[in-house]
């Protein structure tokens, strides 16, 4: 196209961004219509994507990291042919596969879901790493981000990350419209501020008038060539671009035009352009994965073993018997003992630094790559990525996520390190699963099944040694849980997890001395749970009491209901959980402080069974 | 001091790290030792304190962002008299005052509890603010920081933050030992990079050899006389400096000395050195904060407001009662109504962009200094501070955070901005309250009450308009609930809270006219809950069927158990929550999709009254 055809497309997008807006009554037409020149000629020019075969391996990917611009995005859809006039106008309506936000549950073009601000580009990273460190593959990753979101500290997690692995395949488009959602941001129309930061964090930087077609189009062509580390295009827009009533005005954030049709009239009215999108550069294939035969490591009965060595062992192993296993860490492998993995499989391990949002977000991105990622840091700061973790639910992300250091179980780090609300976190996920299990052989099955697991799967391992309770050859399936002592007699029935499961099981053992029966089980998969072991035990048993390394919310405690959410009659409950603010002791004091070792559980018990009420 | 002075001083912080982490048999002496030539030309020569007030209003403060190196700390106390050799030994044994990770609970010469990476900053910067801004105070604010924890994006939120706001009254002083817990940082000890990346976010910076004192003096009186932006001072240093068997060595992160005894002696033997702390510099007195008749926004039965409009009046008039009140906004105010705050006290409104993390510690540090900050955003993006909030908990940190555009309920825009697990997210922090208002009377009610409220409060808010159903001189006690319909023949209960509660009405007014009488509560405070009404209702209809906007975990339907949680009688339990991902549709279509309108309520009821089991 040349330079009257660029910005005829760049004013359709617009038109069809306001028409877009306009039939659904809400969405952010003044910001698709700043950035609408830059998707132009990226689309026209640069962009090579066969919309026929989204798995393209070759294919580019694009990420609107401005989710808000749908519009904008669904305006190029059309442009290329990708959807039709009449689809465009479902935009936000029930239904539409044209959310407000885009997701990729229904289109196949987007790589990721966006609209919290600052994702798309940590996500872009994840991708571009895929593609120049797993696939060595040619494709490129161009990501347009608003000016606004830079203020995110995970978009200089990003950054860091970027340039430190040279991803000269990644481009970051900024539509530097200086307006954001309550007015100015901080540096306005200054792109050297921009520039600054990211040539600080090593990157290449190229500042453009956003709506100058031709400029835009050699600031591609550089970033396209520039070899060694990712570039930055900082682009000088106006919101609203083109429509004087909302033209680089503040107040006018996120909503349709005041008066559509004459805004339409004033871009020129419609056009019918289309847009033939550069075939990806070579055939292509997807990376061959080599799989092989799954070899667990295996413990003895009775050895003293800590879940997280487990982890990591099983997880080196699943990395050797298959190729699509992909490790992340937040700088704290050692600990967490994914450095296991990184020495059976240092291609296979991304080393994400002191990051854990970064860390999230390129787990997403080589997901969305269709590879296999475990993340891994304490549990404690998993909860720094909750808002990825959140994000990456909606895209339907398939991710492995494994927290260590859980609970008052750790000692003497205290209350900082220890994860104590990790449970609740990553049960409230949709589509979630959760496990904490209590030995090395339960653990190493559980990271070997997360594997073929949907969605985000989460696995809580502790620091400490635990005897092994289980034989390597004992199955354990996702849904289900280990009744460890029963009797047709038994007064309650106590539900552990992870570390209070060899308490529990202590407990018994002091309450059977005194004629005390009870029954103990392992609730290893804490989502979902396993309904009918549970209701069996209420109706047998009459009370369930959960004993948990974590806070008294959204815990073990809460999962337990899961099975007696649907009107059925509930046992009586008694929870026990961590209620104190821990500081530092060792991990037996603070168990006990906490009132989740034995003794506490069997002074619990004997209350229960006099029929007192415990509180 | 002397420089041989000043070099013994340090040497003796090396010691007494050494001999902590000895006796302790964990904890981190070589990330102690890098700093020790730091803290020692701080404390001796530049910091104005008084340990015997550590509430003077000019002291300057300390923020040890680095938290393991709390050795250095303690040591630090030690030498200005504050604590004795003997409590020294006392570290991180049970009931010491002297935790793994320094905490303020307490320690009163401590700002804010650390030990997540890269919270020290953003923190120092909410204090700095508050001394700057809000108090135009001497005194100055000191952050210790190590270079790996750079990595963390949030540092850069503050970092942008600190400089747009002038803060010259900040100093980071970052020990670039070059080791991380793992092995090497990504830039080792290229001080340079730091720099690069400080400048460009518009910060002084001078790069110094670490261990040598006296240029560590003049750098900090450089810092002291930089006007008109902040200082970040890059000093190389050693980790595990003066021990030959652990100085810049690999694999000892987070070990005491394997040699204790030998390294004491190869550092000079223990030292019995004080330091004469520098007295603040005025006399200083405590910011004079106006205090006025509350007069609360008032709104008629019947009229339609949203929650977030409440809360913006409400918060505005509280902020004209009380001059302790600061707002605090994610560059969202004019969706959740900060903005009526911003217009009648622009002197106490901090713009913090999109930087939710910032925002939050922002919000600890202004609370560290006294004042009741009011910090809100999207509910759904305050899971970008989770770990911000968990770490305010440990500190005791008085926070109030306001979460709008909770749940379906927002209509198009679809998931993304949905708040839809906040509720477990903030009812699994420890000690915090929160509640989920109805209506506009309501909603101005508990914000208020909020102000009196120890630790976390969150508050959740609604886009949509909604009936105001309390007069407005209702009272809302913290941990109460109102039952909007009873009778002496209820079938079962409806718990409700915001905008589930007009749906539970209408879907009682339904059943009521079939003949089935339904008792309604609003229980607008979800944590703590109010035990006694839920257990009448529990004796009295038997069962409760709980609807909420929220995922199905770690919500309302969580909450009620707490009620029951003591092993007395559990009602029958039917929980209606958001199972499905939603799209983007109108807030009517989304509360049916979820099954959370008048209509699917209904539906639930007559199952349940027919004894059919719901699943």
């Amino acid at each position: 196209m040349n330079t009257g055809e660029l910005t005829e497309l760049g004013q359709q997008l617009r038109v069809d961004s306001v028409r877009a807006a306009a039939a659904a009554g809400s969405g952010h037409p003044t910001s698709s219509m700043s950035a609408a020149d830059l998707m132009a000629v990226l689309f026209a020019h640069h962009f090579r994507y066969d919309f026929a075969r989204p798995d393209h391996p070759a294919n580019d990917r694009f990420v609107l990291s401005k989710g808000h611009a749908s519009p904008l995005m669904y305006a190029t859809y059309k442009a290329v042919g990708a959807i039709d006039d009449e689809e465009l106008l479902t935009f936000r309506k029930s239904g539409s596969r044209l959310e407000g936000h885009p997701t990729p549950r229904q289109l196949p073009w987007i790589e990721t879901a966006t609209g919290s601000l600052g994702q798309g580009l940590p996500v872009g990273v994840g991708i571009a790493l895929a593609g120049k460190r797993l696939e060595h593959a040619e494709y490129r990753v161009w990501v347009l981000c608003g000016d606004s979101e830079l203020a995110e500290g995970s978009v200089w997690e990003a950054a860091e990350h970027a340039a430190y692995e040279h991803l000269d395949n990644l481009t970051v488009i900024v539509d530097v419209n200086r307006l954001g959602q309550r007015g100015p941001t901080r540096h306005g129309h200054d792109l050297d501020a921009y520039a600054r930061r990211f040539q600080a964090f090593g990157w290449h930087t190229v500042e453009v008038d956003g709506h100058d077609v031709d400029a835009v189009d050699r600031a591609y062509g550089e970033a396209d060539s520039t070899k060694g580390q990712p570039t930055a295009i900082l682009a000088r827009t106006l919101k609203g671009k083109g429509v004087a009533a909302v033209q680089d005005r503040e107040g006018l954030h996120g909503k349709p035009l005041p008066e559509a049709e004459e805004a339409v009239a004033e871009l020129g009215g419609p056009r019918d352009l289309h847009v033939r999108v550069r075939q990806p550069s070579a055939a292509g294939s997807p990376p061959a994965r080599a799989a092989g035969h799954l070899e667990l490591p295996r413990w003895d009965k009775g050895e003293e073993v800590a879940t997280r060595n487990a982890f990591g062992e099983a997880l080196a192993a699943l990395g050797t018997a298959r190729g699509d296993v992909v490790a992340l860490d937040g700088e704290v492998g050692d600990s967490t003992r994914a450095e296991f993995f990184a020495k059976a499989h240092p291609e296979r391990y991304v080393e994400c630094y002191i990051a854990e949002q970064q860390m999230v977000a390129t787990a997403v991105g080589v997901a969305a790559r269709g590879w296999t990622p475990y993340a891994s840091t304490f549990a404690a700061f998993l909860t720094r990525a909750h808002d990825f973790v959140r994000m990456a639910s909606i895209s339907g992300s398939g991710l492995a996520l494994v927290g260590s250091h859980a609970g008052v179980a750790i000692g003497q780090d205290g209350p900082s390190q220890m994860g104590l609300e990790d449970l609740a976190m990553m049960r409230s996920v949709h589509g979630s699963t959760v496990l904490y299990p209590c030995d090395a052989n339960q653990t190493a099955r559980l990271v070997a099944a997360m594997a073929d697991l949907d969605g985000i799967r989460y696995l809580r391992t502790s620091r400490g040694e635990s005897p092994v309770l289980y034989g390597p050859d004992e199955d354990f399936p996702v849904g289900g849980s280990k009744v460890l002592r029963s009797s047709d007699h038994d007064r309650f029935t106590l539900v552990a997890a992870g570390v209070t499961v060899p308490e529990a099981l202590a407990a018994a053992d002091a309450l059977e001395g005194e004629g005390i029966a009870v029954r103990v089980i392992d609730l290893y998969s804490v989502k979902p749970v396993d309904r009918e072991t549970l209701r069996a035990a209420a109706e047998e048993t009459g009370c369930l009491v959960t004993v948990e390394d974590h806070r008294p919310e959204g815990g073990l405690g809460d999962a337990v209901l899961d099975a007696f959410a649907d009107g059925r009659p509930v046992p009586r409950l008694v929870r026990l959980a961590v209620r104190n603010m821990p500081g530092s002791a060792s991990p037996d004091e603070q168990l006990h402080a906490a009132g989740i070792d034995a003794e506490s559980i069997a002074a619990a018990g004997r209350l229960l069974v006099g029929e007192a009420i415990v509180s």
